[in-house]
Formats: structure tokens, C-alpha cells, sequence
């Protein structure tokens, strides 16, 4: 993981233009060929009924590592089937999404994430999920 | 699908809980037994990098409204896994989640929804997808 | 769903190059454009440990469908991912999955399916998937 | 990764009560806390039209390799949902699913697997995936 390279820069650029990603205050943390990683930080607006992380928040920051780590391999997708596995209550004061690019193929890209709270000063795995990829010109 | 009923008042009360569903201006339009509906009406900043509605945020509706369907069963839950299959670009004015419980169990319930776009006085089907969902207290 | 026609018969030959078809001796009930009936007869040496049809044959059948329903579109495919969830035990002496196109498209083809056994007399809803297919020549 | 050990000798015995996995000839190749191998040969009646091996008995290797992988921890389980992502041909003269638990849950255990195919000498990854497993007593 290298944080500040050009591929950081990149996918901040990329990041901005996507406005649900700015309204998240999603920042690309680190980046490197085939991976990525995405924190956000915890905002009460952010929440489901109980207080936890929205569940389709986490899907977000899963989906969006997943798509950025395939940007990093010089390819742009669109998102063409998700899914999250929510094993564990996400509750904290901020969420790293990494996610790796498993197979790029020309006609589809697949790619996995994990997605982990810093709570307390503890660092969990909240989540872990997958999203299959279309690339796009 | 029966509109102003109890289910719906008792599912806004709970949405109203849920500060991320406030955020997306997330609507119970209706809900009967097993079954709900969802509306929000797009806004730009709920966009990804090329201005369709965010896959989060078609997770967001699916999910929500897969744990509502279960809700007018009379079953609070948490989703423990959810899917989403993004079949045509998600653009609309306006923005539906139908979601229907597929199997009500004791330890697990069983939900799959469906997400259509509102888009020049025609509507779309733009996503489907699934929520396994845990009961609660 | 028209039973005996070209389609149906289409399907047969395509399954018979399929060995473990074969062996599941999978039978190509009914075929209609978009949609497809398959049915097997419970042999012992399909179950799971505890007598239950192996949630693998589930996979096979519904997986199998969804591609023979894309094949009465006229077009072959490869599963790129398939998803079972295992609604209630898989018990009877036979068993339907009947699978449908959601979205077929140029890139990718959207299927679901569901799957019923026939336990004395009367048919359950066993299990329910999807499957996102590729086209091949 | 050990092989012959307790834990071996147990999930043998296990799958031995499986009619499908001793139809699969499916042997356990290691066990350990969490962890499982499964490996089976390739036989021609194993394949679907094509000839690679059949997109549910991918599924069927995954979803019992993850099962197996929870039994390791003491748990005996039914499966509740799972998927399958197939990333490439699935071209062998042997497969090995590798499985591992993720999270292991009071009221759910969710597990990962990772299918290799062994061909001409060189292991490729051919197809990842997960379950959903509920604790049976």
C-alpha cells in the first residue's frame, strides 16, 4: 500500500466527481495495482434505526473500494452484481473498506473487500463482501 | 399494497429512527402484510462518478426494504447478508423498492426486492435483489 | 409453458451433452421463450449427510435452469456466478426448478430461478437463486 | 494444514454419510481448526456441455468445503444460502476447494472457499465462493 502515489491522486480525482461518495466524505486512504482502501468517518446521519453503520453504507464503501481497486489496473467499470456480508454489529468511529481485484478478465472484472471499525481503538472486521464488474470505455 | 394503514404509519415511526433513511428522504408509499414499498426521489448528490443513483445507495432501498417487509410480519431484524443485481442503469426522477418476504422462519426470513426507475412518465425495472435477515428482539 | 416442442426438444440434446445431466438424469419438463422447467426423480445418491437433497445438486438444478432459460432467447452461456438460498429442507421424490430471464442483455443475462420438491403429494418452494450468464458463440 | 490427524479421520466419516460426496468420491485432504481441503479426480461424468466440470458441483465442492470448515470448530450445520463466482474455466484433472470460516456466530457461521483446478502440472484458481451456515445440534 502506498498512500499519496499517483494512483491515489487518481482515484480522489475520480472519487470527487461522484457526489454520494463526497456526501459519504469518502477518502481514497491508499492505493496500489489491483487494491485499494476507503475510510470514511462515522456522521449520526449515517445510521439505521439502531445506530449502527447503514447497512447500505457499507455496501457503498464495498462496492466503490471494489470498483476503484479495478481502476488501479487501468479499467473503468460499472458495478454489475453486489454483495455484503454483514457478519459482525458495525459500530465506529470510522470504516476502512480494502478491497483487491480476484480475477480481471476482458469481459468481466471480479473483486472481494473487507470492511473493518476502528472502535475504541480496536480495529474489527465488520463486514466482508464481493462485486462482480463491467468494464467500461 | 394499502396506503395510510397502520403497517405504514408504524414503518415510518421506525424509519424516522433510521437518520440515513431521513438523509435519502426514504418514503414508505405502502405496505401490507409480508410486502412494502419504498420511494425517494433522486437527488444529485446521491449520484456515483457518472451521475446514475449510487449502487449504495440501490442497496440502501433493497436492504431497507427487505427488513420492512419482515417488519410488517410483525419480526424486527438485522440483514445479515444482502445481494444486489444492477440490471440497467439506474437513472429516474423517483426511485421504487417493492420488497416481499420469500420465507418467514423462526431463525431466518428470507426477502427479495425490486427497484424500478421513474424516468420520463416511464418506469424501469433497474435492480433486484435478496436480503437474508436475522430476528431481534 | 408448452411441453413436447422445439425448445424442448433443443433443450433435451443440449442436456444430453451435459454428463452430469445425465447422471442427475435431468429431464427438460417445459420450455417456453425466456423460461424453462427442469425436473429430477430423488435417487439416494444424491443426499447430503442427513438425507436432505445435497444443497450441490440445489445449486446444479437451479444453475442449469437459468442457463437453459437463456438458451430459449437463442443464445448460449457460461455462468459467471450463481447464488442458492436454501429456503426450507430439500425433501421429496422429486424435485422442479423453474427458472426465468430477468434482463437479457448484449454483455450479460440476468436469470432466476426457484425450486420446489414434491413430498407426498404436495409441492414446497425449497429453495430460490440466480445466476448472471455470459454469452458464448 | 494437517493431514491424517483427528480431525481428518472425523470429516471422513461425516462424508462418508453423504451419498452426493461418496458419488463425488470427495476426500478430505486436511482439516484443521477452521479450516478444510477437499480434493476430488475429474471424471467425464462430471462435466456440463462443454466438458468442464459442472458449475454445481463447483458449488457443490464450495458449499460442503465450507460446511466441513465449521464442523472443524465443533459446529455441525446446515447450509443456509451460498455462492459461487466462477473466474475461469473450470479445466482439470483434479480440484481442490480450500475453505475457512470467517465468523463463527452463536445463531450463524459464515465461511469462504476458494476452488483450485490442478491441470497439466500448474494450479489455477477457478471459481471462489461462500455459505451462510446456520449451527444444528
Amino acid at each position: 500500500m502506498i498512500e499519496g502515489n499517483d494512483l491515489v491522486t487518481q482515484l480522489r480525482e475520480l472519487s470527487a466527481k461522484a457526489a454520494f461518495n463526497s456526501w459519504l466524505a469518502m477518502e481514497v486512504a491508499s492505493a496500489d495495482k489491483g487494491t485499494v482502501e476507503l475510510a470514511i468517518k462515522w456522521q449520526p446521519e449515517m445510521g439505521q434505526y439502531s445506530g449502527l453503520l447503514h447497512a447500505g453504507i457499507q455496501g457503498a464503501l464495498i462496492d466503490t473500494a471494489c470498483g476503484f481497486a479495478a481502476v488501479t489496473l487501468g479499467q473503468n467499470v460499472v458495478a454489475s452484481q453486489f454483495s455484503v456480508r454483514c457478519l459482525r454489529p458495525a459500530i465506529g468511529e470510522s470504516f476502512l473498506a480494502r478491497a483487491w481485484v480476484v480475477k480481471q478478465g476482458r469481459r468481466q472484472i471480479f473483486a472481494q473487500a473487507e470492511l473493518t471499525a476502528m472502535h475504541a481503538g480496536q480495529r474489527t472486521l465488520v463486514a466482508v463482501g464481493d462485486t462482480l464488474l463491467l468494464p467500461v470505455d
